[in-house]
């Protein structure tokens, strides 16, 4: 059975724009649009885009590519036992009618909360970009911003400031809320009460403009209170380095670790920015293969229990645009499975492709 | 002969985001990829998608939408007189092999500078993600970025400060360098120097938090030295008000009707966020057609001579995309023919379709 249903609206971590990370989630076989995001960058234009391409699913299924082939087959993305699908579910679409944008406004209208990991543009910009229409017409709602303190501030102070974006967050009757979480705090799921959500700060590089001074980002841990199962949504972020006195990413797979069993853990959505052959200087606070696998690896150790994350389903996300021949998430797609088989260690990779909807 | 050869990388007045405006502008004819960017809306991934579907010319050239239909026929969208063509000029095309993403980062590369209407994300955003490209390998180039001091001060501040994105200004190695331009000044373009830039600035709205203090954008008029010919690129912009001591679009109509003939001057690229029916308070600082036309009479007055804009090429950027049974760009474009005609302004009238390319 599952529990959590993410579609994703947006996963490339650049250097392109538009389509990047926006995961939107939702109870598994929820029948209205309500849903809660985590991260904003992209949104409504990616809605229609989506609702558009899956009106025809007599087609192949063809992902955006542009290297080898401008488009790929799908198949080549997704590890062949993960539940996974083109579009929206189908009891959501049925329950909208009328033109693409009008469909895709009343899905824009059904996000009631967004769960930012940090302020990076790549994070927020459709989220903002599309906020006026929380104030218009037909489409009018109520929206919450949540995060950590770091990345409230961050979008208060330089996004929502006239100068960057009109101050939509203004007055008491604004349509946009802006409120804090607390690191390693359940937080109550307004929307999906049955769910609690679990902020955990990580690291993310350094300042350029002041190179001693870190950058943070935030993973959510989502548990389902009634089943005991939970999914990790993560936003950018490193591994640990030898030097840190305070090991956020071990620390968060610490947390996980104790308060949901490996039984229990469905899903993990992770960054894997670059492949295995980008030296660490220049990962610029992500995640690479030669990263990502033994920080799995050091995840599984903390269940106690060898082999405790098989089956387990990791969607791989922003994978930034390389120079290259072949397309840089199947290159990385093989990096990760090579180096999980060759540590013994047996989840389910693939690839978090805009459009498509997890089952967890 | 034409003198400016302007392709729309996007047009969206939002509330979408990714495909918001950037106007790649080049001298026409040019056989090499140098080229300068009036705002930086869209960007790389624009391009990639550009080169992909121009590869194809035998189909039919069909606009998405996603109001009655999800795609219109192109011709709709264009005066029949007007010179525009899907894609890139051929002879670009031809010059860049490789596959779909290497050729797009070619294009990038040949950014050499942004010209920037004003910081608000939509007219900024796909510039800023882009920007860690200018740091990468086969693609390292220096790009530099100008505008108005009100504008450079709100991107170096609130935007490339570490929290929002990266700090790629800092240190004299960087690859972008920013600079302010001054109003009403003749700015010469260092990569083609045949050109002279003017920065005219104009109003667009108030703040939301503090609505007594303006908001202010950029009109950008270019003229060749060589030819004595001009256009002008608008950012957003609304007309006067009644009230304003400094009528900004009024001087900015006379700076351009003092500098450039109305035989030399070849088009203009200008807002129409909302349709007539809109009303004045709803606005927020952008056009309708019931004050576009309006100024553009005015535009004509100031030359001093009846029908001195026979035949301007008028391209409109920036429509928002509004709850409709119709699409609100083709909505728009009778409104203004309608309007236009009745008030005796014999302009050429076409909307900014992504991934056209002009000729003025």
């Amino acid at each position: 059975m599952f529990n959590f249903e993410v579609t994703v609206l947006g996963a490339s971590g650049g250097p392109d724009a538009g389509d990047t990370q926006c995961f939107m989630v939702r109870p598994s076989g929820s029948r209205d649009l309500r849903s809660i995001c985590v991260d904003g960058g992209a949104g409504v234009g990616q809605i229609a885009r989506i609702l558009s391409q899956a009106k025809d699913m007599s087609r192949p299924q063809l992902i955006e590519s542009f290297y080898f082939n401008d488009f790929e087959p799908a198949d080549q993305f997704f590890d062949p036992r993960t539940p996974v699908k083109l579009g929206f579910p189908t009891d959501l679409v049925e329950n909208v009618s009328s033109n693409t944008w009008k469909r895709a406004l009343q899905f824009y209208k059904g996000i009631k909360e967004y769960y930012i990991t940090h302020a990076h543009l790549d994070h927020i910009a459709a989220m903002v970009m599309n906020s006026p229409m929380a104030y218009d017409g037909e489409c009018i709602s109520g929206k919450k911003l949540w995060g950590l303190p770091f990345t409230m501030d961050a979008i208060k102070r330089h996004v929502f400031n006239d100068l960057i974006w009109p101050d939509l967050l203004d007055g008491t009757a604004s349509r946009l809320k802006l409120d804090s979480l607390a690191e390693l705090r359940l937080h109550n799921c307004e929307t999906f009460p049955q769910w609690d959500i679990i902020p955990l700060k990580v690291h993310h590089g350094f300042g350029v403009s002041e190179p001693s001074s870190r950058i943070y980002s935030t993973i959510y841990l989502f548990i389902d209170k009634h089943s005991g199962s939970g999914i990790v949504i993560c936003g950018d972020l490193e591994q640990d380095h030898a030097s840190d006195k305070l090991p956020l990413l071990e620390e968060a797979w610490d947390y996980i670790a104790k308060h949901i069993s490996h039984r229990r853990l469905k899903g993990i959505i992770i960054e894997c920015s670059s492949w295995t052959a980008t030296q660490q200087t220049e990962l610029y606070g992500h995640m690479s293969p030669t990263y990502l696998v033994p920080a799995l690896n050091r995840l599984q150790r903390q269940y106690q229990e060898p082999d405790a994350l098989r089956d387990l389903e990791v969607v791989i996300t922003h994978v930034k645009k390389a120079i290259s021949d072949k397309d840089p998430r199947l290159i990385i797609l093989k990096e990760l499975r090579d180096q999980a088989h060759a540590t013994q260690l047996h989840v389910r990779f693939s690839i978090a492709i805009q459009g498509y909807t997890f089952q967890f």
